[in-house]
């Protein structure tokens, strides 16, 4: 074996699996041994700290236009401080204008991410005027995208029906469909109701959707699912309702996974009481729940009843969120923590007693890598894109927007404090984050050619 | 106490609780005494005979347009035919044009039926034209009619917001909803996909309405009945999909109830298979289903995770069911058990061993009564209607055109032999069917001022 | 019909499943008649008042030796204090010794009851040393046995091959068997641990028998119940752990019935924390539990989870209670409640809301009937006994020793105030309670000849 | 780093998680690198062939005295077949007579295994006699004893109070209980039935241990081991009554583990039918179930509900067997499989698509490996036991007496054909099956000090 370019000596390496000492070494882009006593160009000491795989983001909104706005972080900022918090792979979103084909709307989409710093790849999405176009499925599949969003709220809803057939297109691609559970129904009917009746401030958004009714979306589109023989993957579970649904499902051997984001695991929905523009900054849909519900989430976590947590990262001003104040269901939806997850799942899942190691590194980095088809991440393997952290588990970092990177002039996590922080990221090979400084340049992420199976 | 003017005398009284010896007396229209040894000005004797309040089906359609044909029973042939086997009470359906009042609606419904030769009601539906009207619920209510018909299929089909609207309105008088469950997005995509495939024969018309798309649309209405805190009562279940969602909900202590009907616990889907106009005879919604959903049904009658039976007769002539030979999906839907449900579910559920005769009582003709406000009937006590049936549990009756009293020209049930069969019908006292011929005037039936609670 | 002896006028007859106006008829011992307007040789005004079947105790142990002490009430106390609050026939047990057949033991134990002032039966205890003699028990049930009781504690304990042997002997015969479900080996090895260790005081009683060992017992006996195809009884259900077992086990279809008593729905296991005798009072088993148990068994009395409500009545003196206070294992245990079970019932149960009355009276009068062979008690219906209260729904009573009957120098239930009791209670057409006062002759009660099916 | 010893090059490396392709060094006893284009004094191609972790085998039975025989293969033997099929670790089990120590029985105990050939270690069996002794678990952890058996059948049983002792000493230790669960009272009770009615032969076996009452074993020790706050591992489970109870204790969060044994998964209780001693051979206990029964396990590995296959390896011979043919409950129980396992459930768990490739590497190595305390075994990481094997996939083996290399004269799976077999086996470095042939010193195995968490 050639000396490799760099050598990660006395670290404790983390997987999914199992914890031990060995040294790792990088060849160009790729992990290219594990072992004892390993030499390179060059040697960094990692002793007293996690060495683990990057962790990865399968769902987040840089650059997003939604509405009026557009979400505050570009591909360069978010994926920048992604990086300094450890995640060296994203999953953001392409939507396909009515008169475009999937393959122009990618192309179009992956020419915004031209500056980002770490991997990237984009689900579809499936609009209902993409539904007499589920005939391009095999091309968009084959493009890299191994994974289909279907909305069952907002104007991309689909209906039961569009449901069915674009959840067979997929299965037929051999793709993952994600998808947002809500009754948009009778969300808007209780959205109208409220603001007929003058009840507009941000603390009528939980109360116009309730758990249960993205129980019942999740139910649903499980069913169907169910009925089209397709795995599924059921994005920002906010709540027991949906969590007790995924599990029963599980239990019958159906292949149904959920996701949780940071949101509903630290905040709750007693923040919508605040007044003036506070009230409305945490807006996001599915909203905040009870304390009770983030108990579960937790213990979700912990049994496998829930698989991944991602962020959902999709920030929005201050000034952009004080827009709804009259209205709260024109305030833009979205909360950012592209950043903070990775540490944050550590110091609150495992220091807190929730899950192991082992299952911090599973949710973060192994599972998102092997549903949504980053065959070469989410493990330190032989073989494998060098994409590593070097993690210190006893640094202290307080959360505020001086600390954070994230390109938005609020977080929800002001003051929470870390203990673990990213010392180092690689991503594929290079060292793009150095004592929490991002030390890359933009534009060297990829996008990433993902496959299943 | 006066000389009564009949008296039933030495038969086996069955309600839905014991079974006993003794005479029932009837006075004018009500029982009023039950006891040893009573007297009357009439008195008929029932040795070896059982006497068993009249039955009740709340699911028919008499009369009833449907598309471009009526329904084949009048309200004088399909109650004349009721009382022959036993029913004492029905319950049809009102519908209110976009123009018009509900109280106008049942006005107007009102005067169709009166022909009917025995006690009736009517669910007022509430159409998605009705929801801007939910204000007159309070005064259908006070009207007589306790329940209220919500369809989630075809084109009465009210969205799930509007279904969230309907089930708070009916919770707010105290009525109970009805529901037909089937996801209609669905099986429209299904239907038009057949269609489209030249796949236009009957038999594919459980194959556009596949079982878990009924239990998919029963679990949706319950949590949306859960939401908001209202009893529920779901229509003609078809299968073991429902049937797992209702138990559920009732385990949780939810008040959900369900019915099934005959049609359901003795054909199965391969009728279907049928060529020519017999494979279309059977068409209904939701479609006939497999053995094993049948098992499932006779099991949940026995454990009370099914509450009632009813027929949900609705006959169309074998030329009308011609119709849609080229297009399965415009056979005229229905068949016809207005007759036949009580003797039947003797036969196949009491003797065959699936429950009691006690509950045999109960599902037929205690519960609906007591779920739908017929607050005199369903019982064998003093003070209630003396709507009264003296069953001969030995007596055979095979099925057929000929021996059937319905206004049509075919059966499901040919052949099929029933051992047990009402010897006497009394309705409110007087005496309708005897020796099994109708004996009554036409229109003697009455429209049930109905309450709950 | 001739004149009836007692007519019981203008009541509220409440039986299991409705509630109506009628007069009750009543000649020799029993019911003649349920009519309107009927007449009696002594005619007795209820208006205002609710006509319920006499309640059933299916669990009492009066006069009985258990080790040095006999409970405190004989037959006659016991069964007036019964009568008083309405109860009008029990089911006590007899033990058979090494050296008498069943027989001889149930004439003995029959003797023993001549004084009681209600219909009673007797539960045959199916001892280790009866396993050789399990071929009496078709003699038994002919003798009017039909149910027999199984301990899994105590000296009388089968182990679970001999509970297998009882089970299918009682089975074979048609017979119901009752068990005490607790899993005596590591109660004995926890209440052994305790004593060595200084633990002797009362509040580790419940610390000695945990409310999982009561679930496991009730699992083990329900396996071995499904394995032998039997029905089964489960007595004094105390916590949540049996209730799921049951419910489980209903769920599937299996008929598993269960009961539980007042101390479980009225006290909880800080009782035990009062120090001297006090809190050697309230021993019983299994202990009383948790607010939380509480909570689940009044559900589980709505749901049909539990069928039947019983009163373990076994009452110690003071004096006998404190002979254990060195050593709580040996504190005799039992409490007090035959009086005050079907009041209490009606004030915490209906009043209360957690059921209705009919579920009232189910819980008391009509399911025990039925489950334990008085196939002429129970209801209020012609031709069965009659035994009948007239129950004051609006008088209050004050418990204490003072205000109740029972033979013993402490009540638990001290000040616990009651908004309802029986003005009258009729056994077999004698007016035997007459405003709170016993008015018959002791030893009028009889043996009952039970019988199932 | 050194050049290794060893290097296996270009095979594919199976874990529990992934797949991939790369050479593994081996220096002295460990693998020490895992990398690309790796170096060896000794290079092994392994090209279009699997690189495995050592199966691990946590139930054997070598030179166990059973009653009046001793199982058939020795340490040496046993060992020796199963390196042979790809095992590299053992565990087998030590009893503690009533006058000696556990340490010292551990010790002689050892002494019978110096001819082994591979790693192993022993349970802790704690007898009766040993309830007295639980002070001596520490010590007995501290010598490498993880794990410690409770019978809750045989002369060994405890009683659920000595049950609650011995889980909660070996709580106290931090171990993990073992438990054979069956309901010995009701076995022994069917049994003794069954001869005294001249039922003596095979067939009755299985008659005599129902398959519910070996799941009321489990949920009993389930609850014991949930009031002490212990995990538990249930032996050899054989039947959907298990799975259901371990599946339902892990939905509730518990830390319960289940394994099942090749004969449950490929034989049937049909095969007691046979006539003479092929009809005793393949008793064991529990005995063999139903074709539905095997279906549940194979789901039940699939979905995580059981955890390990092991063997429960106790070979008799003919002739041993032949001795309970006048009575079947004299028949040494027990069957061979040590050889067989690994390439079995790569043949008909992996390849008949019952679970991938990685879940075949978890059941038989890696999860063995956790729960046991090997924490240097059941994988291939650098600084892990170079225990390996290089499986080829394609390589087809008819197992029969001939093949196999265990000292007992029958199979229970003559005939069945493997596809896919070790072609060689390393123990801590060195190899030792070559081509299928035993190439190792016997006494090269070495007792493991285990240790968990």
């Amino acid at each position: 074996m050639a000396i490799a370019d760099i050598v990660i000596k006395n670290g404790t390496i983390v997987t999914s699996e199992i914890t031990y000492q060995a040294d790792v070494a990088i060849q160009g882009e790729r992990i290219v041994a594990i072992g004892e006593n390993l030499s390179g160009a060059r040697e960094i000491d990692a002793t007293g700290k996690l060495v683990t795989p990057g962790a990865i983001d399968v769902h987040v909104h840089l650059e997003m236009p939604i509405g009026d706005f557009v979400s505050a972080d570009s591909f360069f900022t978010g994926t920048q401080a992604a990086a300094i918090g450890g995640t060296t792979a994203i999953v953001d979103f392409v939507e396909t204008q009515a008169d475009e084909t999937m393959l122009t709307a990618l192309t179009a989409r992956r020419q915004k991410a031209t500056q980002a710093v770490i991997d990237y790849g984009f689900h579809m999405t499936i609009c209902p005027t993409d539904i007499g176009k589920l005939d391009q499925l095999p091309a968009v599949y084959q493009a890299g995208c191994t994974s289909f969003k279907l909305y069952m709220a907002y104007g991309l809803r689909l209906d039961d029906g569009q449901l069915l057939q674009a959840l067979e297109a997929v299965r037929n691609v051999g793709g993952m469909p994600v998808v947002h559970a809500e009754n948009w129904e009778v969300i808007t009917s209780m959205i109208q109701r409220n603001l007929s009746a003058g009840r507009i401030e941000p603390r009528w958004h939980p109360r116009s959707r309730p758990d249960i009714m993205e129980g019942e979306a999740a139910g649903r589109v499980i069913d169907i699912a169910t009925l089209v023989g397709t795995p599924l993957y059921i994005f920002h579970v906010s709540c027991a309702e949906v969590v007790a649904r995924i599990a029963k499902a599980r239990q019958d051997g159906l292949p149904i996974y959920g996701e949780t984001c940071p949101q509903y695991l630290f905040l709750t929905d007693t923040a919508y009481d605040e007044t003036g523009v506070q009230g409305a900054l945490p807006v996001c849909s599915p909203p905040l729940r009870t304390p009770t519900d983030q108990a579960y989430l937790w213990e979700a976590l912990g049994q496998n009843n829930l698989q991944v947590v991602s962020t959902d990262h999709c920030p929005f001003t201050r000034a952009e969120k004080a827009t709804g104040l009259q209205d709260y269901s024109r305030i833009p939806g979205g909360v950012p923590s592209i950043e903070m997850r990775f540490p944050a799942l550590y110091t609150f899942g495992v220091k807190s007693g929730h899950f192991s190691v082992n299952r911090w590194v599973d949710i973060c980095c192994t599972t998102p890598a092997r549903l949504f088809g980053f065959h070469r991440k989410g493990h330190i393997a032989v073989g494998y894109d060098a994409d590593v952290v070097i993690f210190d588990p006893d640094r202290e970092v307080t959360l505020s927007t001086d600390t954070l990177h994230e390109d938005v002039d609020w977080t929800p996590y002001d003051g929470l404090v870390m203990t673990g922080w990213p010392l180092m990221t690689f991503s594929r090979g290079e060292m793009i984050v150095e004592e929490g400084r991002f030390v890359g340049q933009p534009g060297r992420g990829w996008f990433v050619q993902r496959r299943l199976g």
